[in-house]
């Protein structure tokens, strides 16, 4: 069991009091898991109280040995009631805060308000943002657990060739796959920040299935096992000649990469296979644009607009009338992290140690789905593919 | 594939209105997967909006067909922006809500600035409660799914009967049940509408381990595969002569229910199957006192009593420093539904059609776990407990 070193917690600790200071906040209060794993090393139940300057603590409700056991952080508080959280603060020789931040993005109002009442005297401001950007900037460490993570991509893909059968339904290869990465320490789940954000390990589906629009903003979403989770595999059962996509959340020590190939029994029909390649070629497009300075939503409108001009107006990333709005998303702890590869961000750039998985895909609806999905970190010197399974379309011979 | 019925749905929404109408709400706003797949039968993304009086408008974002193939309601209309609801609902003929609900318990402060913003003359009131209290209370057709997820219940203890070995690791044999549930189409997660409620379907973990205290409000929680989810099974080996838990989430169709059981290779140490047959007993004083009208609080009280008078104090529902603050709670559509079984609700009682887990454990920290969980249903007439795994305590022989 890796526990994140005290150094690292140490500098991210920093980074976010530097972006406090220039946006004038005198402290945060943190609470989200995601979150406190990030700056504590933990998701013990509690909150992560961060001025703008000095140390942090870390207040536990449960279980505050475990906290201590697995955080690094110097201070790390037992806490029976909120309520104490004013005293205990102005017994460490804390100033009362002015300017106080909570996630906004992820904070139920009735808990957010509960917070508020106990920090009566303080302005509430949204520090979603300033959290997320600190995030974004991996650090080498993060990136470490990122490579690790996508060799654990690697050998789900490897299995999936190896289990690859016609008849076999999607649900089932789904949980084998599952299986394979759970005893890898897997989780089982993919954090994922937006509202309503659930998500498995994998989305892996078949066919018309995969082209099935669901709830989530992504390209795929799947039938799923009944309309109560209308997401990933449903017992459709996998036919030669059809694209099956392999898209699966890996994860070592809480960092995620997201990687899709597809696989197909026998060839795919012509129009399939050329698209497959289109998407490559969007994929191409983006690896080379991608520098530091260059904003987000440009890598977008230049990879949309190619993806136009090869004839895919009405099939990328989604089926007419269900398309995703962004063609990559920063990961990292989270599935749904910054940057966001989509319109709008016009302001965003690219900066040097940010994640991303960049993923066109086109959507033929009644047929299925082809397309790719790797992880990259960019640096100063040049985009890094962490991901680096096969890249040929992964045709298994019919048994 | 079953789809909520129509008549259901009515039912639901007619049983909404009318606690709308006592506690004077003009109409709510709901957005949280689980009560849409309540009030709607689906989980496409948008807003359902329900007034008090009238048919409800499920506006969609994504995906709108979808939403009309798998929902009964009248009334689906695709969403462009939220910004469009006032006016819409306006060309329905529906008047502006002067009081409108919200749920504060899971909506995030962002997601409900957005809403309130488009509702700007409305004033915001909780509605969480409301809408837990609507579906805390089961028709037929829910009971009838839970007694379905009983079955499964009882196919994936018989399972880990079969495949339990000495040598195998927890995560293994979490693995293997997950597996097991997954063909039947378990989607993987227990929905648990709490913050930072994060739970895979199953808690199967053995020995020391089973009695490590986690973060989730749990009797339960395990040491998991890294601190960044703490919770679950780990590597640890199953040993002879140890407690292994099986406490599992099943689903069907939506709906889930609630089992533990233990496990062991060969017998357990002397005090812990004493242990054991007082958790039994705390069972059975349960099973005596649960009738509609009876408190929650007082439920909690006595069952509580009666586990200090047996010499657990410190060993009920978790280990000393760390015991859960329950000994029940409801679930349906989410794990942690109405009634908590819990000190405190002392206004609040029993009724025809709760359905609830009920689950006395005994923690011996370094030692292990045991104790039993069953998911029961409260009709006027008396208790019917859905659950039906053999509950003598599951000895193999060691091979």
């Amino acid at each position: 069991m890796r526990l994140t070193p005290e150094s690292e917690l140490c500098k991210r600790i920093a980074r976010l009091q530097a972006a406090m200071g220039k946006l004038g906040f005198d402290a945060v209060l943190l609470a989200q898991s995601a979150d406190l794993f990030y700056f504590t090393g933990t998701i013990q139940s509690g909150v992560l109280y961060v001025p703008a300057a000095g140390d942090p603590i870390y207040f536990v409700r449960k279980d505050a040995s475990r906290a201590r056991a697995e955080s690094a952080l110097a201070h790390v508080v037992p806490m029976g009631s909120l309520r104490e959280l004013p005293g205990v603060l102005h017994s460490m020789g804390y100033a009362a805060p002015s300017r106080l931040g909570f996630e906004y993005d992820v904070l139920p109002v009735a808990v957010f308000d509960r917070y508020r009442k106990v920090f009566a005297t303080a302005e509430s401001l949204d520090a979603s943002s300033l959290v997320r950007r600190v995030r974004m900037i991996k650090s080498t460490y993060e990136i470490d657990l990122m490579r690790k993570a996508a060799q654990q991509a690697d050998s789900v893909y490897r299995h999936a060739r190896e289990i690859l059968r016609s008849g076999k339904t999607d649900i089932e290869l789904a949980a084998e796959l599952e299986h394979h990465v759970r005893l890898q320490g897997h989780p089982g789940i993919v954090r994922m920040r937006s509202f309503n954000g659930e998500m498995l390990f994998a989305h892996v589906f078949s066919g018309a299935d995969a082209a099935c629009p669901a709830y989530l903003d992504t390209p795929l979403g799947g039938v799923g096992p009944h309309p109560s989770f209308g997401q990933g595999a449903s017992w459709q059962r996998i036919q030669a000649h059809q694209p099956v996509v392999i898209d699966m959340g890996s994860f070592v020590d809480g960092y995620l990469v997201d990687q899709t190939r597809i696989l197909s029994i026998g060839e795919l029909p012509a129009h399939l296979l050329t698209a497959y390649h289109d998407m490559l070629r969007v994929q191409t497009l983006m690896q080379r644009i991608v520098v530091p300075g260059v904003t987000w939503a440009e890598v977008y409108a230049r990879c949309h607009a190619l993806a136009v001009e090869l004839g895919y107006a009405d099939n990328f990333m989604g089926a007419k009338g269900a398309q995703a709005s962004f063609i990559g998303h920063g990961l990292g702890i989270e599935i749904d992290e910054l940057p966001i590869i989509a319109p709008g961000f016009t302001e965003d750039v690219f900066e040097p140690e940010m994640t991303f998985a960049f993923e066109p895909k086109a959507v033929f609806a009644g047929e299925g789905v082809v397309g790719i999905e790797n992880t990259y970190v960019l640096h100063s010197n040049g985009l890094e593919q962490l991901t680096f399974s096969d890249e040929a379309l992964g045709v298994v011979m019919p048994t």
